[in-house]
């Protein structure tokens, strides 16, 4: 145990840090080069690290496009293994050994809350897709309706465990460094997890609507760092000294362009935009949602006088990908300033190592994150509610209430309605 | 602004720990003196605290009977104001007068999160009882509704903004001090705002569904004070050591009789058992619900043969009121421990002086909000889902739907309830 802590993996911020300076070869590839030269065109190490990185993310791009073909529940899949990472990197960050070892049961405790949030949140994300996927047995159908119900008391019970858990272990002299863990668990629960899960709504109501934020993330960072490369000079932020003005206005256009054009293709594919109303992972079929159905676009008038066009079909949902791609570009990549900040007012290099190149999952998955609370919010605030709220209340119907219950609704539902006719209310 | 942060408001944990010293005639009234003589029968400073809490509980007990009798506004009004207090308490315990000068605008940002939070959680607990407020007016509805529907994308918005702002004031060499602080706000958000948050919940599904846990909570501290007091004897957990199994015993028997009779008083003024649909403070009518019209109760066989009593008249929710009151004596006071154990650890020994005798108000609230929590996920749980379900939908339907959709879903409902019937589901 002791050796494995000291020597082979760095447990605390600082031994972490010097395991990175041991390995010499390694490069520095993501912005945390203090002494950067400023004319970046001319830094020698650079080529290295971009093939190391090149390579690396080819890889994730074939293993990513393979599992969006698998379908939901496999790409689901793929985000929680992600979260299980990056929850395994930044709990072991502020872990300490020796304190740990007085502490026997403080990493299960972590990992007791860890799962008692997955419970709660993915409860509340698809316990309504569980119930459709279940309907066709009777038995099953009522035991899950029935931990639907009480999915709240049941993670709420859970939570107190680990509440008095906590208070029943804590150690004279130990109280500093244990209220110190269970602050940073319950942050990296919250701003980790949480966030992160939000991916998840996202990919139940269209692939889509995962695959095009996460897709301009990445092609977002993929050309900052390209045209920062190529014509990076004016450094952007103190916080990352190898962004580049020049990587981010790049990026910036690139990503706009890359959002609208990207919706017209992605959006032709029902496998993409059709939403998933049960938990598995069959061929989908549904209407298009007019979102997702091509309308002509007249030009602006001098476009025409140039070009020998008039109009164009556009997707409506393209418009949308416009407002994607924006805050994909100028907003989302303050998750990784943040990262950043974060990193160097706790003097690590890395949140972990596991992709070469790139350092830890955490690293890669900052800007993700912002990037998924925003598609949800935008989607739920601007689109979904806009289309398809009367399907999600007969769903709430049909699962929370008894077959009487849905007779009574129906009944004064059609009062009511008769009255607001007779008003002459619209 | 120097000398008052450095003489008359102490401002980090160590200037308010010397400032606590210096007031040498200030009594140690919760469980933070280290040294306490293990007889606290025989304590002689504890007469002196004894009538300096009594005297401020009194004023307390009576300033909360007349905002209770005054309605639900009010009282939301009292849990806002309590908010902010605990908010500022707990703001300036981990700040560093130093930094803050450096750093303009640290307070205000902390506050601009404070708010985008209340506006978010108030939000969500309110929309529904602020639409139903402003019916009468059809501008003023149509305007409510919008805000209601974009809530989200707007305290988002705000929260984004937040975020920015943060990341751009990032100086260097305060990066670990700011991020801290970010952690710190981040934490006393969801800790205690949003937990206390719920209390308002509970208050417009039924000023009883507040006012039980919350007395709940103050007799088991009275009484555990008062059994402590004459008969304390035996140290029960090792972070607060004034507490005593005596306390704790006595406590947990007087509250959980305390539940089961001030709920049969309670259950029967409709002022406290009836729900309000909106923001109004005027005068309440309902029909009373089962849980609090009285059933006859047949008492176990040996009582009738040492009294004169068969039976006795019992509400439905009594037996709910028995639950409420074994947390509210069992688990409610790790709430305390887990405050004491954080006032240790940081070397704190009240997180304001706001009350005489009690400390901070913070210092009083710790199982408050973790009662109103359970009081909250209780009561949906395991009563309003059993009861008031139709009611929820049909006020969604009402508030987010369009008069067509509305029409729309109720044709869809009618054809469902029709195949069900046919196929012989029930």
């Amino acid at each position: 145990m002791e050796d494995e802590n000291v020597t082979s993996t760095p447990s605390t911020p600082v031994q972490r840090l010097r395991h990175r300076k041991r390995s010499s070869t390694e490069v520095f590839a993501d912005g945390d080069r203090v002494n950067a030269s400023p004319l970046l065109v001319n830094d020698r190490n650079k080529y290295k690290s971009f093939m190391v990185r090149t390579y690396s993310t080819l890889w994730m791009i074939g293993g990513f496009v393979l599992i969006v073909y698998m379908g939901h529940l496999y790409i689901t899949a793929m985000v929680v293994v992600i979260q299980i990472f990056m929850a395994k990197e930044l709990f072991n960050l502020l872990r300490k050994a020796p304190e740990d070892k007085c502490l026997p049961g403080i990493k299960q405790l972590n990992w007791h809350f860890f799962f008692t949030a997955m419970l709660f949140v993915y409860g509340r994300i698809l316990s309504q897709r569980l119930a459709n996927t279940v309907t066709a047995d009777q038995f099953l159908y009522r035991l899950v309706s029935g931990l639907i119900k009480y999915h709240m008391a049941i993670c709420y019970f859970l939570y107190i465990i680990g509440f008095m858990w906590f208070i029943l272990t804590l150690k004279k002299k130990m109280y500093k460094y244990q209220f110190g863990q269970y602050a940073w668990t319950h942050m990296i629960l919250i701003v980790v997890f949480t966030q992160s899960s939000f991916t998840v709504a996202n990919i139940f109501e269209g692939i889509f609507w995962f695959l095009l934020p996460a897709s301009l993330i990445i092609i977002n960072d993929i050309f900052a760092y390209i045209f920062g490369f190529f014509f990076g000079r004016t450094p952007l932020i103190k916080l990352s000294p190898k962004k580049t003005w020049e990587g981010f206005i790049g990026a910036s256009v690139t990503t706009i362009i890359s959002a609208f054009v990207l919706a017209n293709i992605m959006g032709r594919f029902p496998w993409l935009t059709c939403p998933r109303q049960d938990l598995s992972t069959g061929w989908l079929q549904c209407d298009a949602d007019p979102l997702f159905k091509a309308e002509p676009f007249t030009l602006p008038a001098w476009i025409p006088e140039w070009f020998p066009w008039k109009e164009m079909e556009v997707l409506p949902v393209q418009w949308h990908a416009l407002c994607l791609g924006l805050f994909a570009s100028i907003i989302a990549p303050f998750g990784g300033f943040f990262a950043s900040g974060f990193k160097r007012a706790f003097k690590i290099k890395d949140f972990g190592d596991s992709i070469p190149g790139h350092g830890g999952i955490t690293d890669r998955m900052d800007c993700q994150m912002v990037m998924a609370v925003f598609a949800y919010i935008y989607l739920q605030s601007f689109i979904v509610s806009q289309s398809v709220s009367v399907d999600k209340i007969l769903d709430q119907i049909l699962t929370n209430l008894t077959f009487e219950e849905q007779q009574a609704l129906f009944m004064r539902l059609g009062n009511m309605l008769k009255d607001k006719a007779m008003m002459g209310y619209s």
